[in-house]
């Protein structure tokens, strides 16, 4: 089965109220396939700078995630540097110096045509439709988004989301997206441009999902420590997809399931920097935590 | 079995983007007993002043609220004003006159110290002590409080908070009653003050209850038009405990069910402005929205 991710590999310099580091890995992309990579194989397309380490490659080529469409171009590697105060549900940019991403257009190397699970992480609209041109006949898209797209390239997002099955973003996107306050409404009116299920993150108040007929509510594991909140989205959505990916079922139930292993995999991601929690991750750990989040949940109709 | 609660009675004015009302009925201990009406019986214990329409009294007794121990007192009743912008999880309080709420010594008419479920409304801790010095041997004592109280009172609502089995409050409570930013380890430290279960209000983002040895989230019903949050913490916890006393089971089980038919109450309320929700509500209404969350928040751990 597999996934296909298109996304960003970063260097990213944050400060939160527990602590800064510099230049460390991040990036939409490597966030995604380190945390797809527990559930299933990963190909991903990016572009790297001449100055990445070959460690960090390293990194994910011993999760397994085929690195045979990053490219390394002329120039610096993408770099994002961000703020999180004590309300660690919003990040404050302070700088974002694109280098090789100017430029980045994706690439499929020949076989990746095939991919059944597609994730486009936050690019530009345009870029994701190419890589949707460059596919033969996925069973599942997955997109994200933000709003500086949804503001400045709405006419190609909309283009873009005609051929998404499912829309992962944030509930202040979910609202910017259908200009409207309220997220019931707002939901609605994002389903009816194309994607058939539309996932809204909430950060720590978890995550609602939305289909013609349904809403589904997951809560956020919840942590005595949230250590730095970069990458949470990304990770979700990894282990989201990774999961319907390896079981190869779409039902409803199982995109239910694979929410709660998204929501298990960011609360493991925020417990540290860069994706450090997750270099020492283990399976059984994963399968805990989602069984903590079932009993988090869980109320009897009758007694 | 039936529940005994302390709380305001007020006039409301109040403005949202939605539109605004002046001078309607409102107040803690209101929202409350409506609220636990739908479940068992209610006493009020509360105060108004000689401008309290006999209607509004009326209106109570028809949900069957026993209002001995409501007196009218000389002067104006309680009045409050606030408005609520698009983001209506917070109030902006335009202005309060306490009138006959400022010398409002609560006393339990005979034959109510024998309440078996108590719930002392926002109000200062020291009259909340009082109504628990003039009761006999109740078997749950649920409380709420706000900033105001944890700033200005602190002791005396420690002193409270001491006999107290059930706490219900909003999550910047809860961190400021603890001083620590992570909810999760607030939680811990408002237990360790004496409150067998924490129950945290989010608004629009659900429950979160805490005891030593479990959590239990529950989402809001995702409602489409939210037209006036007013009143719904204590909606909320009037059909919480409304629903405990009515069952007469304080097994975490039934506790959970509780929580939910308080988020299913407060659900309604937030609806229109006022009571004016709950005044046509219907109890098939209820158990028809508390099944739709129980579909909200299902999934199962495997296929």
């Amino acid at each position: 089965m597999g996934i296909l991710v298109i996304g960003s590999v970063a260097f990213d310099s944050v400060e939160t109220p527990f602590g800064q580091v510099e230049e460390v890995l991040g990036g939409s992309g490597t966030y995604f396939s380190t945390s797809a990579s527990f559930f299933t194989d990963v190909r991903l397309v990016a572009v790297v700078g001449e100055d990445f380490p070959p460690e960090h490659l390293e990194f994910l080529r011993s999760r397994g995630v085929d690195l045979s469409g990053v490219k390394t171009a002329p120039g610096r590697t993408f770099r994002w540097k961000g703020r999180y105060g004590y309300d660690l549900n919003e990040a404050q940019t302070l700088d974002t110096q694109l280098n090789v991403f100017a430029a980045f257009r994706p690439e499929l190397p020949t076989g990746f045509e095939d991919a059944e699970y597609i994730f486009l992480a936050n690019i530009d609209p345009e870029l994701q439709m190419e890589v949707l041109r460059q596919v033969r006949r996925p069973r599942l898209i997955a997109c994200d988004t933000m709003n500086y797209w949804i503001g400045g390239k709405r006419e190609a997002l909309l283009q873009t989301l005609k051929s998404v099955d499912t829309l992962v973003i944030n509930e202040g996107e979910t609202r910017q997206l259908a200009g409207e306050a309220n997220l019931v409404k707002a939901a609605r009116a994002v389903l009816a441009m194309g994607p058939k299920t539309l996932v809204v993150k909430r950060g720590e108040y978890g995550v609602l999902m939305f289909t013609e007929h349904s809403v589904f509510s997951a809560p956020a594991y919840p942590l005595e420590s949230v250590f730095d909140p970069t990458g949470a989205g990304d990770t979700f959505a990894g282990g989201f997809i990774g999961y319907l990916a390896a079981t190869g079922n779409l039902s409803e139930h199982n995109i239910r399931r694979g929410i709660v292993f998204g929501s298990v995999m960011a609360s493991f991601t925020v417990e540290d920097f860069s994706l450090n929690r997750l270099r020492t991750l283990h399976h059984d750990e994963i399968q805990d935590r989602f069984r903590q989040i079932k009993l988090l949940t869980e109320f009897n109709v009758e007694e």
